[in-house]
C-alpha cells in the first residue's frame, strides 16, 4: 500500500486526504495545531474547515511533521502559498529519499515570483521528475461530499504524475494526466485574482453576461501571460484552466469569490480580510503575477487593477468602468 | 443615419433592436404577429418576452416584411434557426441591394447540417464578405436592463464586420470585430447542447465542480468539431466561446440550461418542451451537430449523450454516470 503524507489540515489538505485514503492510500495528514490532529483522532472530524466530512480510517492525523513524513512515498504541500519556503525547510530532514512532492497550493510567492513548484523544488534541492502540481475545478465542500470531479496531476516525468494520480483515483475523483507544470500554476494563481474581479462586478450587481465576459478577458490575460512564461496555450482549456476558472468565477463557495463581492458590496479591503477565516490566495499572490506579467511584458489589465484597489485604495466601481470600456477592437 | 432591419422579435431580436437604436440605428423590428407590432407601437413594449425594456424611439415596429426591409442597410435575421430557410425566402423580392445580412441564430440546420450563415448565403445567393455573424455572452433580460455586455462581430469581410460593429456599438454593449465566422456559429449552435447538459447535472444535484468539469469537457469537444471544420481554436478561447459558454451553463435564465435542469429534476422531455415559451434551440440542433462530428470524424460524447436522452429515451441518471466516469487518461 503506498504511503503519502498531506502537508496542511486547511479545507482542501483535509479533502485530499479524504481522497488519497478512498483511493487506497494510508495517509497521514498533518495538522499545524495540535487541537486539529487531537480533534480527528477522537472523533474523525475537522470541524473548523469540514465539519460534515467524516475522515477515513485510512487517515491518521499528527501534530508531528516528522512522524507524518516518516515512509512516506508521496508528500502532498498543502498549506498558504507564502508559508512554503519556511515549513518545506523546516520538513526536509524528514524526508525519506526519492519521495515525490507534490504542490496543491495556487499561488506565487512574493518577493520572488516563483510558482509553487519552483520554491519547493529549490528548498527541497530536487530535480523537476519528482515534482508533481495538482489542479482543477475542486471546492473543497463539495469534494468532501464526495460529489464527482476531476483534476490534471501534472509533471515534467510521465513516471512521477502516473504514481500520482494512481494514489489519488478514488470513485468519485478522477485524475487526468498531464506535463505543462507552468501553464498549471499559472492559470492556478491567476484565476485567483479573476475571481476576485468577478466577485466585485457580482457584489456591485451586474449579471451573468458581465461576469461571463470579465471571466473571459480574465482568461485571455492568463493565456498571454502564462504563454510568455512558456505554457502551452491548450492547457487554459482544461481543468486547470477554463474548468478552475469557472468553478471560482460562480461558485458562492469560492474564498476568492467572496472576497471581491464583499468589495463590490463597497466594504473596505481591511474589513473584509479581517473577518475572513481562510487565506484569500489571490490578495497575497497579485502583486507577484502581475511583477511577472511585467517582466515578461505582458498586458494584464485585470490583475493591474486588482492590484489598485487591494494596495493602492483605489475604488472598486472606477476599475470595473475600466474593464468593460478599454478600447480593444479585435478581440483575440 | 444607417437604417437596419431586426427580423424577429423574441427577446434576442427585441433586446438587439434596442442596443442598434441605443447605438444611433434607426430599427424598423419587423414582428410576425401583428399583435406584437400592434403593441410596440402602442406602448413601446414586447410585454410577452422583455416586459420591463421601453423600446427607444428609433426602433419602428411592423408585421409587414416588405415595409421593414425598405432602405436597410443591414439586415439582422433573429428567428429560430430551423425557420430561417423558409422564412428567408420570403423575404427575398424585398431585399436592399447590397444590403448586409447579419445572423443572430444560435443553431445548425436539420437535414442541411449548415450553419446559419451558410444557409442564409444559399437562400439569399450572396458572397460571404455581405454575411456577418455575432455572438457572445448576451441574455437577453441583462441586456434589456442595460447591463454591460460585450459581443463578437464577426465576418470574412473587415468593411462589413465593422460597419455591422459600428451600428449596434451602444455604451453598455461593445462589439468586438472577429473574421472567424465558422469557430462562432459552431461554438454558438454547440453551446447549447453543453448548457442542456450542464442543466441535467444541476438538476440532478450536482454542485460546482461537477459542473465546471462538464462544461471543460463540453469545450473541448466543441474546439475538436470546429477545429476539424476549419475554426480557429482561439475563437474558443474567447467571448463567443468560453463567454457565451459560461453565460448558457450558469445563468438561471438560459433556456438551455434550464431545460436540461427540468429533465435532471425527473420531468420527461415531451412535457418540458410542452410547458416552454421559447424555442430551445439544443434540442432541434443536436442531432445535426452529432451529424457533423461523426462526418469529420470527431469523437463528441456530450451531445452523443443529450441526443439519446432526448430523441431514444436514456435516462439522464445514466448518462451523467457515463460523463464522469469514461476513462481518458491524459487530458488534452
Amino acid at each position: 500500500m503506498t504511503k503519502a503524507a498531506v502537508m496542511g489540515s486547511g479545507s482542501w489538505g483535509t479533502a485530499f486526504a479524504a481522497i488519497m485514503a478512498d483511493a487506497g492510500t494510508q495517509v497521514s495528514l498533518w495538522c499545524r495545531r495540535f487541537e486539529v490532529a487531537e480533534e480527528i483522532a477522537a472523533t474523525r472530524r475537522n470541524s473548523a474547515y469540514l465539519p460534515d466530512l467524516v475522515l477515513p480510517d485510512l487517515v491518521d492525523a499528527t501534530n508531528d511533521a516528522q512522524e507524518a513524513l516518516a515512509g512516506a512515498e508521496i508528500v502532498v504541500v498543502a498549506i498558504p502559498a507564502q508559508e512554503v519556503r519556511t515549513a518545506l525547510a523546516a520538513w526536509l530532514p524528514f524526508l525519506e529519499e526519492g519521495a515525490l512532492l507534490v504542490s496543491l497550493m495556487k499561488g506565487i510567492e512574493q518577493d520572488t515570483g516563483l510558482r509553487m513548484s519552483q520554491v519547493i523544488g529549490q528548498v527541497a534541492g530536487v530535480e523537476d521528475a519528482r515534482l508533481v502540481v495538482i489542479s482543477g475545478p475542486n471546492l473543497a465542500k463539495e469534494i468532501a461530499a464526495r460529489q464527482p470531479a476531476a483534476a490534471v496531476v501534472a509533471s515534467t516525468s510521465p513516471r512521477a504524475r502516473a504514481r500520482v494520480a494512481e494514489a489519488c483515483a478514488a470513485p468519485y475523483f478522477r485524475p487526468y494526466l498531464g506535463a505543462d507544470v507552468i501553464g498549471i500554476e499559472i492559470a492556478g494563481a491567476t484565476k485567483n485574482v479573476i475571481g476576485i474581479a468577478v466577485g466585485m462586478a457580482a457584489g456591485m450587481g451586474m449579471g451573468e453576461n458581465t461576469v461571463a465576459s470579465l471571466l473571459t478577458r480574465g482568461l485571455a490575460e492568463t493565456v498571454r501571460l502564462g504563454v510568455a512564461l512558456g505554457a502551452d496555450s491548450q492547457t487554459f482549456l482544461g481543468l486547470a484552466g477554463v474548468g478552475d476558472l469557472v468553478a471560482t468565477c460562480t461558485s458562492p463557495l469560492s474564498r476568492n469569490r467572496s472576497f471581491g463581492f464583499e468589495l463590490g458590496r463597497g466594504r473596505s479591503v481591511q474589513d473584509v480580510l479581517a473577518t475572513s477565516h481562510s487565506t484569500v490566495e489571490g490578495v497575497k499572490s497579485c502583486r507577484s503575477i502581475l511583477q511577472l506579467a511585467r517582466e515578461a511584458d505582458v498586458d494584464a489589465p485585470i490583475v493591474e487593477n486588482i492590484v489598485s484597489v487591494l494596495y493602492e485604495d483605489r475604488d472598486p466601481r472606477e476599475v470595473l468602468g475600466a474593464f468593460m470600456s478599454r478600447t480593444r477592437k479585435h478581440e483575440i
